[in-house]
């Protein structure tokens, strides 16, 4: 079901030449396409954008893999349904069921926490620390050391900046490793679910539909932010007021048509789109196709051990969303991947990038290691993924509650600035939580099923390449097979007191010889993991360093490579703060047998709809909804052209996973839609990007308001945002 | 998954004016559109297409419900997948799953005899025999005696026909009971299985895809015709030989493109485009939906009872497939017909109708009793269907095998020619082969829980509406609950040997008296019902020739009004060989968020497969075939434009149920591909023709010729189709 959020996906970033509508533009780069946004009809300074904190970027703010904007000077936030369906779940059980029925909170006090964790970050200010991180004394470090030195930076610029209370500030990386930006947000910690419609509305089409056109998802929801009665960010609290954003997004006045400009603001999370050829080859041709084999398997599990069992699937049911989308993802890349000629091409672009610098023995000089040395450090990585590769699916949930848990103990002993990044004190809060969402996400017996099942298969594997750390861990054997692993495993689970909640959050605060002295099974494992852990631990930090000098020397040559030919480069994304533009527009050809049109409409509802029985209740519109349509109740929100609302919309917008949300808006800024979808036979384009195939799909504006009006009458959402 | 072929579609017949490329056209009436077949672009003489004797109609057959043609000298035909769905399942066994497998018959020795009862039809002669069956002796008559006066004349001139051996003979009434022919078929009755692809081919897409573009589905299967030693028709024996058709198909040898004339020939079973206000209101209003809610309980119980056991859903397969195929046949109509203007349309028609009628003396005198009649009649009509639509959802299958066995030992005891239509000594192989397929499509709990759920719910009605004769008859009473009848017909269904086969023929041979002294539980039930059973069948008759004599009446009214315009009408489809043409052409719009192009290809293929495991495994093409696609080993079936082989195309037929498996012939009349579909917004075509809607679905035999020489390599048929 979730389409472009960033639950999962991949890593790094290199740059790449636009092809028209492509590029996802940092702001700081908005003078150099200016003139396109011009051209494209943008009514506003184009140098505006530039402004986090004007309007209209002090609108859109992040949510951590998702992208929201503010629509009311109350604090209220529109972003995907699927975005919120983590806050739904968490607030729904068997006998009030919020995933399926909707949710609307006719006052201010209705309003439901989020789920635990959930921040919205409005990013105040961004600035290039590349001189400071990589100052003379790291850069005459490698391996380890220069790792280390790197952290040790970030977390003092870190610690400096977050000085200002109630701000995160976070240090990304550009052009893998070439630049760095230390970028400040306001972090909102009172985040409250608003409005979820219906299922049938939010998640209409669910996995069938995902990442397909003709498409007709409702797929909004509302939160709200919260700040402490002094307005600064706060914990929950009852006493907390609705936070007051300096902007917000006004709804369009004007309607959208075929071949209008529309720009999209987000925080799209990775691109890959001039990554080296190994790298493309070893995605494609082995780890994509691995992982997909174990998400495929590990839905199944999931559904088998589920089935019938309402409680277990609305515990499981976030990470099932997670995997289906993602492993629907994969298979499309691979899809378009197989029988295409993007190694070969990727192949030869990289080939004449070594002609150039083999061309003059000065550029030899200045990136031939750093070239050579990328590509040999890369088949180390690659060789440690493979063997590594089940991991995740091996670990039990508790087990990584408790290695987690006795990590915060450790670290904890050492003066906060010398901790490890994720385990200082401000990431306490953070980590608190995730231990917290265990209680809504952890169903043993699923669990059980899914480690059973993939530990058989890592202890398959030859002998000598297994690690003898996790294979002595339950007492285990090389070739166990999956019944007396089973048998083993359930002593384990029932030695161990960590799914009661108390129980676990006490873990917290206690020492490390507290965890050595416990009898509980995984804190006792996660003990005898420790040193395991770190060993690994270190060994990545060796190889980072490494790469991270060889990778970074290997991108400036490919600036400098484009910059000789006279090409301007954009950073891939990384999920920091990014604009694309592009227009409203259909695809031709479309999937095969159709060409698209760039709108869908009510009457695609109507035809979808197969009731609550049907292709696995995934198309089942609200009986309400479907009677409005007959009865044509269409009001203000009719557009004549389509002889009835519109409901979703392709445009060539460039964007990725982390764009979920994000705000459409027209000429006049304003709000026309929420991205929330590519299609299947073009996420390859996180790779590859071929304009003529890249559309992203947007829900329409309108479909939501006719929505909130006429069918669910949220009638104090809009006049909030001042919808007549 | 079936979709045009002729499981369980309506009734009656009406005329029309024809849209451009609307019409099912008699062959006698081809010199009417001889000028529109020749600027379509057919190279033969349309004339020739009258005679079904010659080349191209001599080699169109019907096999009841669907059509098939012969495409070798050696008596070899192609039709649907679905069309011989019925083979392939009987065929099948949790070992030997051919449905899942698909077959080849390597050689002759190897095919396989269809289901009981398969039979081939070749029309060879038809006659109108209109003065015959309604001579003034009948005309004098009205009610029961009408019915049976026309009855005895169709028994008296189909005894006649077949009097040449080896051929069956049908009376067809046109223009609902105004015109009547009298059609001879040759009868093949050792009709066996040659080929089918396996399901992941012939049934692509399955239910979800079914009714649906664009489609991927490559429905087709193979028959064999055999015949004695003599070259007459002959049941199955080892000795048969094939039989030789005197006309064949032959494969293109120019390619299809968009735009190109094609013309199909084919058995359609049922339109209603001229039917009456009132009909068209009860059918939309009440009846379709009742039966739609029935069959929509009927699917979800038959998949509760037969989950998990393969066993049990092969046997359910063949009356499942029907009923998901007519559930949605009825929802894709209620869909169109819901908000529409129809009702108000006809209404408006037929208002004129009468008031053409009411304007002149002589016609009030010659057709305004009739008008006035048939409105009534078909009034009451409607209330016996209200009151009888869980007829045949209550009826036990082995107590309808029982009724028939009975009625055909009442039947045996009078002479031939004054028996019951339908239970003549030329209907017993008929008769034989339906009780001997209950072998492989019994399934008695699925059975008993049907039974049980609509028992129920027959129950749940006002107690002065049910039928005494079938309350009793189980011992039952008004309102009883399902778990009370459940557990009174299990101790029926205990009482009754009829599920043991030889038990069940044997009862065949036997006379009324043997019947009444059984204590065979259904056996038992079919002789109580017996009295009952002649009381309803009186009434209809009674009614059916007031019926018959009324609306011929405003048939012909109707005709009248239309000459009066000068405006020709063709009859409605009635099961009867008819030609349609049309062209080449997507469909703007299609589907709502696209429009259609007229072919799709092997990358949609690739496109939607989705494995074994998901989506059903509706979407679960063979890997083979996906290699082969991958390998872009397309042969001589590549298509430039398309950079594919073609799979299945759109155009602008018109066609109906019954159509399934008909030829599609190009200019040249040689083979481009087998109709197979409609859409399911434009399924209310049956009702109501709209030329920019309407569009049929043909596998193109590119296709199917890739799939059989590059994939499943089945050169003998190839070889014997003269593909090179």
């Amino acid at each position: 079901m979730t389409r472009f959020s960033l639950s999962l996906l991949a890593t790094a970033a290199l740059a790449a030449t636009a092809h028209a509508d492509e590029g996802m533009w940092m702001p700081k780069q908005l003078p150099q396409i200016a003139k396109s946004l011009k051209a494209g009809g943008l009514t506003m300074d184009p140098a505006k954008l530039k402004d986090l904190t004007e309007f209209p970027m002090g609108a859109v703010v992040s949510l951590g893999g998702c992208t929201a904007s503010f629509v009311s000077p109350q604090g209220l936030a529109v972003t995907n349904h699927h975005c919120a369906y983590g806050s739904i779940q968490y607030n729904s059980k068997p006998d009030r069921d919020l995933l399926k029925n909707g949710f609307y909170a006719a006052t201010l006090a209705d309003e439901l926490p989020a789920a635990p964790g959930s921040r919205m970050w409005v990013t105040v200010d961004l600035k290039d620390v590349s001189a400071e991180i990589l100052n003379a004394k790291t850069l005459a470090l490698t391996g380890k050391a220069r790792t280390d030195a790197i952290e040790a930076t970030e977390k003092t610029l870190v610690a400096a900046c977050e000085a200002d209370s109630g701000h995160r500030c976070n240090v990304y990386a550009f052009f893998g490793g070439l630049q760095y930006q230390l970028i400040k947000q306001l972090e909102i910690r009172d985040v409250r679910l608003v409005h979820a419609p219906a299922t049938g509305v939010g998640l209409f089409g669910g996995d069938a539909d995902n990442w397909v056109w003709p498409r007709h998802t409702g797929d909004y929801s509302y939160y709200r932010a919260y700040v402490g009665p002094d307005g600064k960010p706060a914990d929950f609290s009852k006493d907390n007021k609705p936070y007051q954003p300096r902007h917000h997004l006004k709804m369009a006045s004007s309607p959208l048509n075929s071949g209008d400009f529309v720009m999209v603001a987000g925080y799209p999370g990775r691109t890959n789109r001039h990554r080296l050829p190994t790298e493309v080859d070893f995605a494609f041709g082995w780890q994509q196709p691995a992982q997909a084999k174990a998400m495929g398997e590990a839905i199944d599990l999931i559904k088998a051990e589920t089935a019938g069992r309402r409680d277990g699937e609305i515990k499981m049911a976030a990470r099932m969303q997670g995997l289906q989308n993602y492993y629907k993802n994969l298979q499309g890349q691979q899809q378009s991947y197989d029988g295409s000629d993007i190694l070969a091409r990727k192949t030869a672009e990289f080939d004449k990038l070594k002609a150039w610098v083999n061309g003059s023995p000065e550029r030899k000089a200045r990136y031939g290691a750093d070239v050579a040395a990328t590509e040999s450090l890369l088949a180390e990585r690659q060789a440690i993924a493979r063997a590594e590769y089940l991991g995740s699916f091996i670990t039990p949930s508790l087990l990584n509650s408790a290695r987690q848990l006795y990590l915060v103990a450790q670290e904890r002993a050492k003066p906060d600035a010398e901790r490890k990044s994720g385990y200082q004190d401000r990431d306490l809060p953070r980590l608190r939580a995730a231990q917290q969402q265990l209680d809504r996400r952890y169903d043993e017996q699923t669990d059980k099923r899914l480690v059973a099942h993939f530990m058989a298969q890592y202890l398959a594997q030859p002998a000598n390449t297994l690690n003898p750390a996790w294979v002595d861990l339950f007492g285990l054997k090389a070739g166990q097979d999956e019944a007396s692993i089973r048998a083993q495993l359930d002593k384990v689970y029932a030695g161990s007191k960590l799914s009661d909640s108390a129980f676990r959050m006490g873990w917290l605060d206690k020492d490390a010889a507290a965890f050595k002295a416990s009898d509980d099974a995984f804190i006792k494992a996660a003990v005898a993991l420790y040193d395991d852990d770190r060993r690994l631990e270190n060994r990545d930090k060796e190889l980072a360093g490494k790469l991270q000098k060889a990778y970074a020397g290997t991108q400036q040559a490919l600036i400098d490579y484009h910059a000789s030919r006279g090409e301007a480069v954009y950073a891939d994304a990384n999920s920091t703060l990014r604009i694309s533009y592009g227009k409203v527009e259909g695809r031709n050809p479309g999937s095969d047998g159709s060409t698209w049109t760039p709108f869908t409409t009510l009457r695609g509802i109507v035809a979808k709809h197969r009731g609550p029985d049907e292709a696995g209740g995934e198309f089942n519109a609200p009986a309400e909804q479907l009677a409005a349509i007959k009865a044509r109740n269409f009001g203000k929100y009719y557009v004549k052209s389509l002889d009835s609302v519109p409901v979703n919309f392709l445009s060539t917008l460039d964007t990725t996973g982390g764009n979920s949300g994000s705000p459409v808006l027209n000429k006049n800024a304003e709000l026309v839609g929420l991205l929330f979808d590519g299609t299947l036979d073009a996420v390859i384009s996180d790779w590859d990007f071929n304009p003529k195939m890249v559309r992203s799909i947007s829900l329409d504006a309108r479909y939501m308001l006719w929505q909130m009006s006429t069918v669910d009458k949220t009638t104090r959402l809009l006049d909030e945002m001042g919808v007549k």
